[in-house]
């Protein structure tokens, strides 16, 4: 291990989230018969013989992932929990177990600890998964919390995310842009109580778009759904860093080219309405807005009339052949690139 | 979720690292029929048939568990690595699969991370073990490393902690203490530089407890030469925290006494020099030194003969009733109570 690093030095984010995990990771072979997807899914998926095991881990910053300002402990701990159920969902799997470590400063209390795990067990009740791994070790400084979660799933099951076909229906579940709504909503209160400390914070009729970000939810219920239905997607993504991103891991990874309609994207009234305080463009917000949580899935030509009648399910583009490139089709009829422009942890902003 | 916290507040410090565990996870009751052991041990247990899936996470932060200073981000690397799979180790599953998370301040760059991949790839190929997930996040100050390891054995093959017997030899691989005196040499010479930069740190002879400190390796080799010689352990554990703390989780969760003979304990001369050096008496290090990643476990008496024949592992007590304690038999046959007084990266100091 005596080998000499070079000097030369490049920023992080040069690279960016994804260039960064890309650069680190591309060269792993897997080694074990086992290991039937690595790096680069929702989840890794492990060979147990009929089915497999999905595992899926996040770690989670403080000042990166969330501000303590404006996020209660015991909204963090489900969070933590739910975007990482959210990710075995993608994969067409069922959580059944979690592990959590958490690294905190002495500036925290067992008393903040035990909101952060009450958030955590709430959201194992609800989705009916069991915490076998707790860990809690000290951080010189803030709070990071790092989360595992286990999944199972019948190997014929479980759905990738290269595996769309040409002519694919490209579904939504439930609405987007609202967690992003949420947030800028969050940081205004939190810039006014700033200046102003006496000032009571007025969300009064956000509530909607600021549980979308407090309080997300694993679509679980959509995968029933398409299982009662006989559908099972042919690829499928969660979304956590914005439509525009996830679709272009789907075409891509699938080797494929994309339309969206913008018309067709399914954008909640309130959510409308802070776009419009905010002076953003909705389309905007749910294309690149993140952390909605919902899944993104493409599903064969042929039960189009099956999805169509599905409540909570949008049809919202089709896929084609990858020289058609990705592409946003405006209410207006023109043809816009589809960019990612989702969160990047590693920007200096 | 709008329960009042209340207004207590208990500082961290006060319950200790186990205590706390204790605390956040005691009222936890699994849900799901494949969740064969949950927090307790050293890793989660999942059922998969024939077979288990054997899960250990561990989440390491910069100047609690490492010190960037003296430890090459290579080596931490490697290490971070090596002790999730040296929990797989304790409970006799083989690691196949290795997921890491990284947060990190703008203060690394792209090389620094390479440097602690390079790491953890080295030992993924010493162990045979697939990188299967990989994260890297931005922190606002700090680099946290966050590794999940995924293990696999037979069913029947798995040892726990609670099941040693009255009567069992207490058996340990290896060496202890000398990960700490590699610590010990470490942080001199960081203060030594710290007064005198321009002074180069004299490190000579001192290889053997450094390597310890800084390359740890799990103890595969002693699951393989037990497998061979046809013994299975009737319970195990690593020790990550110091003899002392080890054994008393054996006996205590086993719901035995037991004896450990002060003249049985392996101690290698480079560790007896250097603790003669820092005026510790070794059997301190032995017992209270942490981060050795030997395998401390039990075996059925009968097993005597052939364990006391096999090289790098030493008999070093057995277990007895409950009634009986917990004692160290000094080398002047005096009775010490054996007390827990590992690593608590909860303690402020």
């Amino acid at each position: 291990m005596s080998d000499t690093p070079s000097n030369k030095r490049t920023e992080l984010a040069q690279l960016g989230e994804f260039g960064l995990i890309d650069h680190l990771t591309s060269d792993i072979k897997p080694m074990n018969s086992t290991t039937l997807k690595g790096v680069g899914d929702d989840a890794a998926v492990i060979d147990q013989g009929d089915y497999v095991t999905l595992v899926s881990k996040d770690l989670l910053a403080e000042g990166v992932h969330f501000d303590l300002s404006y996020t209660p402990l015991k909204h963090l701990g489900y969070k933590a929990a739910v975007v990482n159920i959210s990710d075995i969902c993608a994969m067409n799997g069922k959580t059944e177990q979690l592990l959590v470590g958490i690294s905190v400063s002495n500036r925290f209390s067992v008393e903040a600890l035990d909101e952060l795990y009450a958030g955590i067990k709430l959201a194992c009740e609800k989705y009916k998964v069991d915490l076998v791994g707790g860990d809690t070790t000290s951080s010189a400084s803030g709070l990071f919390i790092s989360v595992t979660v286990i999944g199972r799933a019948k190997k014929d099951e479980v759905v990738y995310r290269n595996t769309a076909r040409e002519n694919d229906l490209i579904c939504v579940s439930g609405d987007l842009g609202a967690a992003y709504m949420g947030l800028l909503l969050l940081e205004r209160e939190k810039q006014v109580f700033k200046a102003n400390p006496g000032m009571q914070p007025d969300l009064d009729g956000y509530d909607y778009v600021l549980e979308r970000q407090l309080k997300p939810e694993a679509r679980v219920d959509i995968l029933e759904k398409l299982k009662e239905a006989g559908i099972k997607p042919t690829a499928m993504i969660d979304i956590s860093d914005g439509l525009a991103s996830e679709v272009l891991h789907l075409a891509k990874d699938s080797g494929l080219g994309c339309r969206i309609f913008e018309n067709k994207l399914p954008i909640d009234v309130v959510t409308g309405d802070v776009a419009a305080e905010f002076r953003i463009d909705p389309t905007t917000a749910a294309m690149n807005g993140g952390e909605d949580y919902e899944l993104l899935f493409t599903v064969n030509i042929n039960d189009f009339d099956k999805v169509k009648e599905m409540p909570g399910i949008h049809v919202i583009g089709h896929m084609l052949e990858k020289a058609e490139g990705e592409y946003l089709i405006s209410n207006g009829g023109s043809l816009y690139p589809i960019e990612a422009q989702g969160f990047n942890h590693m920007r200096e902003d």
